[in-house]
């Protein structure tokens, strides 16, 4: 996938959105080492800046960091500061999506407030569509807001709605005034709560480690820190730890689901299990599923590192050809910045992946990543394997064409930058230069994820989306019979 | 004055108040400039951190530095960044005054919100001593608070009130509502505001500079920038600057005003003019009228640098005694950490005074200083006075000794901590070792600081407050005659 | 591979030893940006400092960073401040390896002086056995030295050895003086020298992008640069880049060479061809050959990402088994540092390495990694894959058992660390918990490098070394028949 | 003193040159507290850089920082690994002056080498005129040196002849061959030398604390430490300091001495003794003899801050007229950067100094400062107070006119910098807009000094310097009767 596209492209100024990491622990031990840790495993889903806030036993601190979680909070795990800063058992953290053009504080998470409820911290993976206009009315009605982002609005929502109908309807009627994707772990006083928007766009699940429990965007946290799954927090439901334990508060049936297809297919760990599905396997079932669809009689089949690598094995195996890492990813090259000399720049970009000439020399090749949005680095490697020698190469993507925006809270805003928009399949592989070009197919992909009689949210394959969206299309919340 | 104690007596833990610095800036101008010179200008009012937020048409952008001015915004200045970030021609600036115990941004100002009425940005020096109670009332309204200061109650009730009241009458109710001292630069949208409480408790001044306006703490900004005083802000006053110059929006008589004498004694810049009155002349004014209520026929007069060198001036003039400076202060001894080995934490003392033996050996010598709270320095200095030979150490202080805490805005809050605290002036001489101590007088204080018909506040000399404090005794306002 | 072992095993106090990056630039353009690249491209040969030392028409100047190259150099390239400390077109860099024990530019690359013959900077990779004996009777001829590092040992040997015998004779003698391994690039004045040990232990390359001449320690510089190899850099050959091109200077033909074999298993890139040999391709015939040696009738072969993958799939196509990644290896958790408290230290392990349940449970997995040096983090894969629910776990390693420490630029160095010393090979397995466990054998692993009729150093698998080491044993200098 | 002049005039790009601070210890406790202490003590000799080597009984480590010494060594202080990097009993340190232009470590002190003699580390304060000639004559002796610094070729020669003729000839040719100034500390293996050239240009003092034995550039570390001053090492000797206490090992007899005159003025902490005569008493003898040279019956003498103080406050007193700080100096405005535009870098210089209109408005005013170097700040200083209402103002400076460059350690390099260069007092009064000029006679200034029957170094003032200088005149060294 040739997303995130920064380094390679240097694209900059657009507004960071939603595809982060949500933590949350209720326990019996310090909070902060094991939220710290969760966030180091998540740390895939954001790199900008993280934050953790954990509640004391009256009011709530937090501690917000630049950069990777290690890095940022190295200083005072080092002098030990910390664990004053940050004493009690309950508590949340997150990590921000980096892109290239914001550099602070001021959009990282969680978000806490002091309110009628008590003391709050939020952290929230996903998009808010509908913020402008609830921030507006909420401006109306004498609340004030401090920064820019969706999450505070959804925690102003919250907090006025559960202090004016109790704990139950308040998040009743907030779920029904907020409208867009949110996976959230929260922290009210002494509790902590864990809920979903009723389409479960982003994944959340949680465990349960000795006598704590962990909530977390994916369930790898779970294996990292030994614990075990309990299960996914399901579309709609709001769940609350306690000394008790947990129990569900309040359970939104919805018609349908509306999972990301991109979770699969690239932003979870291949480790994880997201609502169900393995990502490693369904990968893997992707690439047979492409094989099947578009096979090609090639002497390698060649991933993209490392976004194509499971697509690649899975087409590999598939039609038995031989699997081979044709191109070499420089593991330094990722965290770049802008050089002042042309030369220096133009070198940025042949630092981060070099043909091994023996493995496609005067070879067919298929060449494989997991998704195309903007087309850049595909041209790219294309012309450095042609000029490695590699007879024919034929592309396929293992998922199909990107060709609306995403609202939900993926970091596609933008029609014109994809490559797919009012091109064939013929015109996009004239302008990557390859041999020839397939992407899998809708069904296919659906196949190969198989959530069963669940659904998926496909808006950017489709432009048609599970949630209303200013002058784009909208599904009715009608439960598809398969998906 | 042994005040900030941090770095030879290493308090920590003390929750940081406000004696903070205050900017505003109206103009047709790039505001950054202007601002950033006037925080420097006013450092020594707070060193802990700082900020500047700038209506940039739409929106309120604020940057929030630890440390310094020069030093926190260096790298945005020399990279450029800093005027995209804060880009507009109004805005307000903030520096925090620096105790031992924080050490991060979560205190810094000035405060932002988007609220009903627009874009906001306040910076506040002051202390709002009925912000417990007006939290909790707000909260109760649906208020929600994202920090612990005062200054966020201030502008959320302000906010609120103008919100619904329209801007006069919300500065009416607002002024009418908060108890304690606030002097303040406000950004609403594109106009500025500077106010002040009833009593005039700390200073505001504003002035012109070409076609600019500046707000400011002291009057020495606009000196620095290169403009003219136009007055200060009277006490109870709300200006408005806009397109059309500046006019009273609110002018809300009291019976009397309470302007802080720490500010003549010790906190402002010896250059500036408080309410009308020239600080460095107040200054030689209580010298010598400490000399004639407490002469010494001493070989010498020595002040303690840099507090008592003022007042020991005008001591020395006073009674035509040879004024020297006996102690020589290592400029680079003010910013220390806490070191780790015995030996090191006792030189850290010894760093930052030395004896100049020749001055003082064998000498008669009266020692001044511009106040004592907790008495350990001065217990060191007339040691080592001793150990370089003096023959006789009489202790003269600038001011009258401080029995009681201040809760408007200085750092001084445990009465245990005050030597003078039931304790005879004989008793505190037996207890630094000194052969005479004096404290100025009351009257003489006064007299020395001479307002006119104006009034002072000397609640930490007196234990009678201006302002209705739980626990403590309320002077009623009504007008004294002088005072 | 488990080495480098810091992260997980926290291993501390090591004398860091020499297997470095090292670079020369000789051309008409800036010499900076061209050599910084090359540093970045050779950034998995070190990452503790960096150093660019550039030759400015009348002394050189030298710059030295901590951490990767591009960030130690970040804030000097956007300020642009580099180019006017580093101006020049003919210069060296080098990339120093990081172990846990150092944390300061005490060690950093390159090494400069001034002497009689001029102005003198030396990149150097490699380790001089001699190294105590030489800088011994070198301090009886008067030569001080500044650092601990045989770096500086050989530049001092040169420069006094040309000093006296001229260019030609003094390189001659100096080759013969030093023992040990030495790669490297040298400025003297305003020429270039590139020269290797007459062993040829570490590798050596140059090429030329343009007009400008590059030398560098691996091919994948020159793709990197858009450029093209000339040839290796021939075992005791002194080549000279001046304004006439380049021309041999020294050629000392020896009877042996003495290749380090570890490039080719481990540390060099796969997209480098080292000494004639395409270090991804030997990769392969690696695996190849361990599957014919070894072969697991097994359900998947399992790599330990990244150092076992490329001879992970050699061994799956020898014997048509499915390749998989079974292991998910954080990217993040590379760079860490000591936690305080227990439960971060065990998770710290855990960040790294996650098994992928589907690929492995219920499985007979072949686990393969390119060697064993300690063997703790092996324990810890198979542990975790048996807790994933392998069935079998037989491990497969790509070259033969480390017995013996290397002195000639490896950090191996303390024999009792090494799990093969004193232990037959069913005894590691044991020891590790696998099911079954073979090595390469040493035929093997010469038979899949295929040098010709060049040899290779294989000391720390045989004990028998190129180099006379003191209480080892050494092979005498003969060609042997094949290798 | 408008000296150092950076912050005011931006200069840059001059190569920095040696006004340090000098620090041995040898005792029995750890060498790093001590050490450490004594260079904060007198951080005024410099700023840029810090550095601190300690002999570990087999070695010696070394650490160097930027910076202030308390900021530069904040973290490896605070988490306690500088006890293990720096670890033994027996040091030196090294505090390095700051100059605009440079900015990195390449400059700090002490220089440590490994030589024939053993381990050696050389902090070094002053200047060795004849280092380029010396470094070629070295060079050809196959001597290498690593850095610009004349204290490595005083530390080659050093370690030279010590090792050729033993240490009591070494240091006596050594001696003989050094040209300049230079007072040091130096740690060969287990035992500390103190040594100053044969005219004493620098100081250099040695005391004791309990049974630890410091050597300082200044008296006033012995009293931060809380020991006693043995005495000033004498112009031309070498002590020894080890197990057995101090001896001297070599003491070179001078027709003269040539105490630098500007330590007296300027440099030096008032607080200081400096070879037998105290610093501020001979500062107000200076002022002293200023007003009864150059008497004005004015109404206030104004120093100007803080250089200016001393003698102000003598020239006041022996004139019997008010003494009174009209200019008020900011703090925090001494390290500054250069800013993007026009408008801060105007307000750079006010932020530095606000006169105090009170106490020079309508007054008839001295203002004094210690020197005058290049006038531009004196001219600024002229211009405010005349805008503050000053109705005259007369300069008085306390030393003579600078019309010649310094070789021998201060950092006046360039003759047409000098404000003085042709130009007489009448002109330079014009120059600076001041009604009336005068500088302290080259006898008074001898006068107030009063060294006995030694010599001052007054090249800068007459141009005829004690030591041999290319170019300039030279002082033959015979004994002048008084000085």
């Amino acid at each position: 996938m040739d997303f995130p596209v920064q380094d390679l492209e240097n694209t900059v100024g657009q507004k960071p959105n939603e595809h982060c990491a949500v933590v949350g622990f209720y326990g019996t031990d310090s909070a902060f080492d094991w939220i710290y840790t969760s966030l180091r495993t998540l740390q895939h889903r954001g790199q900008e800046s993280s934050g953790i806030a954990i509640f004391d036993g009256s009011k709530i601190n937090v501690v917000k960091v630049m950069g990777l979680v290690n890095e940022g909070f190295k200083n005072l795990v080092e002098n030990g500061s910390i664990y004053s800063k940050l004493n009690g058992n309950i508590g949340v953290g997150h990590n921000r999506y980096s892109t290239a053009g914001s550099k602070d504080l001021s959009g990282a998470g969680p978000v806490t407030v002091s309110s009628m409820i008590g003391e709050l911290a939020l952290s929230h993976n996903g998009e808010i569509v509908n913020q402008g206009e609830l921030r507006e009315e909420l401006k109306k009605k004498g609340v004030t807001f401090q920064t820019q982002l969706d999450t505070e609005v959804l925690l102003m929502v919250l907090s006025r709605e559960i202090g004016e109908k109790g704990l139950k309807n308040g998040f009743k009627n907030a779920i029904s005034l907020l409208k867009g994707s949110y996976s959230c772990a929260l922290v009210i006083n002494d509790k902590l709560y864990a809920f979903r928007d009723p389409l479960g766009i982003r994944p959340l699940i949680f465990g349960q480690v000795g006598n704590h429990y962990v909530v977390a965007s994916e369930s790898s946290v779970l294996d990292v820190l030994g614990g075990k799954i309990i299960r996914d927090v399901e579309p709609g439901e709001v769940i609350e730890f306690s000394e008790t334990g947990f129990k569900v508060i309040l359970n939104s049936p919805s018609l349908r689901t509306a999972h990301c297809m991109f979770e699969y297919v690239y932003f979870s760990r291949p480790d994880s299990v997201i609502d169900g599905v393995e990502v490693y396997n369904t990968r893997i079932l992707m690439g047979r599923q492409l094989a099947k669809e578009a096979p090609v009689a090639a002497d390698v089949v060649v991933p993209v590192p490392d976004s194509g690598r499971t697509q690649a094995m899975g087409y590999a195996m598939e039609l038995g050809i031989e699997y081979s890492e044709g191109l070499f990813k420089n593991r330094y090259s990722e965290r770049t910045f802008i050089m002042p000399s042309q030369s220096l720049r133009s070198n940025a970009v042949k630092l981060k992946l070099n043909p091994i000439k023996s493995v496609v020399a005067g070879k067919k090749v298929v060449l494989i990543d997991d998704s195309i949005v903007r087309g850049t680095t595909m041209r790219y490697i294309v012309s450095i394997l042609r000029n490695a020698g590699a007879s024919e190469i034929h592309v396929r993507i293992g998922s199909p064409m990107i060709v609306a925006p995403c609202y939900l809270g993926v970091d596609m805003k933008t029609r014109d930058q994809f490559i797919a928009i009012n091109k064939s399949v013929s015109e996009i592989n004239l302008e990557i230069g390859s041999n020839s070009l397939a992407y899998l197919s809708l069904d296919g992909l659906k196949e190969s994820i198989g959530l069963g009689n669940r659904n998926l949210c496909l808006g950017c394959l489709t432009g048609e989306y599970p949630v209303k969206i200013q002058g784009e299309k909208y599904i009715k919340q009608t439960a598809l019979e398969s998906y």
